[in-house]
């Protein structure tokens, strides 16, 4: 698994991929963006001009596109990558899709006897440039084993949650679960804070180590009191899409997520007032802004 | 403020009060309970027969009862603490009751020329033992200076939080508001990995160290996974109050607390469940017995 391709080159896959180009793998790269393939051409990988052509005579094709659709479109849409993979070929679906589509897509590329570990991460723009992400990994053990070095140039921390494409997914949302309640919570509990005639700085300070305490009271909460909400170093919209796939795979098992309903309304809302593209920590401004008081008692 | 008065002496309030006497105070303790002084008594303190005989004499009076209306027959019932104080005396309330209540008493307590510190802990039974709670105060800083010593006794962390009686229990009800969210998170994660068909314990080991970490998670996270309800090391129906308090001081500003809401509803659930004496990590069992899907889509 020397010679890779690696399509999407956006926020988190550019500095993913020169992980890859560091750690010394032969690199095809391609995204919709032209401009976006220019760095990493610079710095060492070949610029192709499709999925199909950046797939030719790749040992494996690694995926960070943004959504299901897009994932699709670059394996089986027009000049997809599918078609120029050999057979025995690896497909490394690291977006964050929901475990249904993944086992579909693993059903599609057997078919062509082309094999897929599902592979979603966790960590953050700062975390992907130092090759620092937690990597979440479904898939057979042998592939797995071969795809190993790869994914140890991105991750710090790389995990394989089962034995099936599908089981990394639901490992990432479980962990987007948590981190977009928490986000949120971070929220409620900074513009309360202002609600009450505190200030939310000395409140932050007094409560964030103890047992109130969380990474994202921590990450977000400092920049929401910093009010840093552009450039996003994630964008809200990331978690009106995956708090959407958390609901989805519960529905599908049948299961009530009260919580992630509730922080899910709250990105949906962010992203109506017009923060969608900001970080998500402006998930405050719902609080301050775009929220009268309940309706309930 | 040398010789203490102390009133309840429950699961928190006995290790501070023997906090207390380990540093070298008077005190003289109550608690409608008689068992519950012999303790105390055991290593040097003076069971008294009323509130009222504890607070003779005392410098301070120490409440660390249930909630604002044992607050109150403490000081103002039959045979209440109040008379007994001299005019100067101090008043140390560090129940959750809510900023409202606190600054009711505060009134009640300065037309008999007595003074109130407002002094909310966080940290847990284990943590009061070790006299290293979270302690956060409300009041003037002269008060606030002449009960440091006692006040260290106490907690390891000790925050003027600001002037009035009030600032305490609103900064600590922002506290309860995360830790409060952030334990029915983690029952919702976890309940919701099982129902995906993966083993919470190894979801667990592979996303708290991350972006999905918390303290609570850490905390309870772990006591869910051994399934550890029995005896309770912080009891389910405080967050019932708690959360209650949380809802009822936004209310109050005009301010909305969806998290804050869809979690009082879990711990209410729980209770009508027959789980409010139990430990707050049992949540997990709303999830997992109480609910039924979701009715939204």
């Amino acid at each position: 698994m020397q010679n890779l391709a690696f399509v999407g080159l956006g926020a988190m896959g550019a500095p993913m991929a020169k992980c890859l180009l560091s750690a010394g793998f032969g690199l095809r790269v391609f995204d919709v963006r032209e401009e976006n393939m220019r760095p990493l051409a610079d710095v060492g990988a070949t610029a192709a001009g499709s999925p199909r052509e950046a797939a030719e005579g790749a040992d494996a094709l690694v995926l960070m596109v943004v959504d299901a659709g897009q994932t699709e479109a670059a394996l089986f849409g027009e000049n997809g990558a599918a078609e120029a993979l050999a057979p025995g070929a690896a497909v490394v679906a690291m977006s964050t899709v929901g475990p249904e589509p993944v086992r579909e897509l693993d059903r599609r590329l057997s078919e062509r006897q082309l094999r897929l570990l599902d592979a979603p991460v966790s960590g953050g723009v700062a975390r992907a440039g130092r090759g620092d992400l937690l990597i979440m990994a479904g898939g057979p053990d042998d592939l797995f084993g071969e795809l190993r070095p790869a994914l140890d140039a991105m991750g710090s921390t790389v995990v394989l949650c089962g034995p099936s494409a599908g089981d990394g997914q639901s490992v990432k949302l479980v962990n987007q679960l948590l981190c977009g309640i928490h986000i949120a919570a971070a929220g409620e509990a900074l513009a309360y804070a202002q609600a009450l005639g505190l200030d939310p700085g000395s409140v932050y300070e007094t409560i964030r180590h103890g047992a109130a305490g969380s990474f994202m009271l921590e990450d977000r909460g400092r920049r929401m009191l910093d009010r840093e909400f552009l450039p996003p170093k994630s964008a809200l919209d990331i978690f009106v899409k995956d708090m959407g796939l958390v609901r989805e795979a519960a529905r599908g098992s049948g299961f009530a997520t009260p919580l992630s309903d509730a922080a899910h309304r709250l990105y949906e809302m962010g992203a109506s007032l017009g923060f969608g593209r900001e970080d998500d920590s402006g998930i405050l401004r719902v609080f301050e802004e775009g929220m009268g008081p309940s309706q309930e008692t």
